[in-house]
């Protein structure tokens, strides 16, 4: 036994991180031991107090540490639009744009039937239960990929037959996209999508 | 706020891993959350235990849970051969082949001037101290960069000026290696370090 088992222990227990296989795990446990003994400390009590205390909000399922999330929570908020994405990561995007001030849904993942992921785990009842309660426009922006395209025509199927108001982000051109090199997806969708130009 | 603080403080501290950037410190942080909260805490645990158990062999300075490491209490291991090795890994490697059979040293890193790694952060006089105290022949098997070269390089002058017997692991084509496919340097070295055939 060349390697001490906590060592082993300690790189497979690293393999649970995405992306990291075998040669990074032994990479990052070395690292770790050689140089950050603080950092790994630091992360043991991050990673208990995170699964610990981070639960799903109540209204918009995304991380949270309340029942019910300080966005959802918050009057600014204009009840009136309700934005659907994928996953927070692509919420604090939106945020980061300053030019969105409705609500959100995490969906927290995409359908993907291959996976197992259909509308029971994506919490599409909530969903339709709470625009139920509070009619609104529903915002779908989940990402234009095939997934993500599935997941908002599903949606949007969905909610309509409720009689709900849906909407999809629009898809073309990046600002700044110049024709010569955006892919000719993108630019056929560009051309379906025109919209008329007001003077 | 929209993002928990014990979510942001996770995805702080998973900073502390080599080459985990801001974005894959949240893919990361985001995968534990929603798909495997029970990884998360048993790699807190491990961290803490590894952290916490071990420290370094004082034969061989590599990781280990005893005051001795096994290999170095091994009676079944030859004194008279010290192979010194950059990094666990590297000895790992050398374990693998089954053609060694003598002991190690760790240096836990390379010389490297820049990142103020000199003799003294690599042990260099424990280093001296035990092969004096047990002459035997150093086998220098730091790997061929520039950084390793200069290591070997450095530790054969220092051991030799004591009378020690140095070598260097060989360099040249790899086994199945074919002379079209090799780069010019090593094809180089094998012409230089050729070595007599005796039939």
């Amino acid at each position: 036994m060349v390697t001490p088992s906590h060592l082993e222990e300690l790189i497979a227990a690293l393999r649970c991180l995405p992306g990291v296989g075998p040669k990074s795990a032994q990479r990052m446990a070395y690292h770790l031991l050689q140089r950050d003994r603080a950092g790994a400390l630091h992360l043991a009590r991050s990673l208990d107090a995170a699964a610990s205390n981070i639960q799903h909000c109540s209204k918009c399922n995304n991380f949270s540490e309340q029942e019910v999330c300080a966005l959802c929570a918050s009057a600014k908020r204009d009840a009136d639009f309700l934005c659907v994405v994928e996953m927070p990561a692509d919420l604090l995007m939106m945020e980061q744009t300053q030019c969105y001030r409705g609500k959100y849904f995490v969906l927290m993942g995409r359908l993907s039937p291959l996976d197992g992921i259909g509308a029971k785990e994506l919490h599409f009842d909530r969903l339709v239960k709470r625009v139920q309660e509070r009619p609104c426009e529903v915002i779908l922006a989940t990402n234009f990929t095939v997934e993500g395209d599935a997941t908002a025509h599903y949606l949007a199927t969905l909610l309509q037959s409720q009689g709900i108001k849906v909407s999809r982000i629009a898809r073309g051109l990046p600002v700044g996209g110049e024709l010569e090199q955006v892919d000719s997806g993108t630019l056929a969708q560009a051309v379906l999508e025109r919209r008329e130009v007001i003077v």
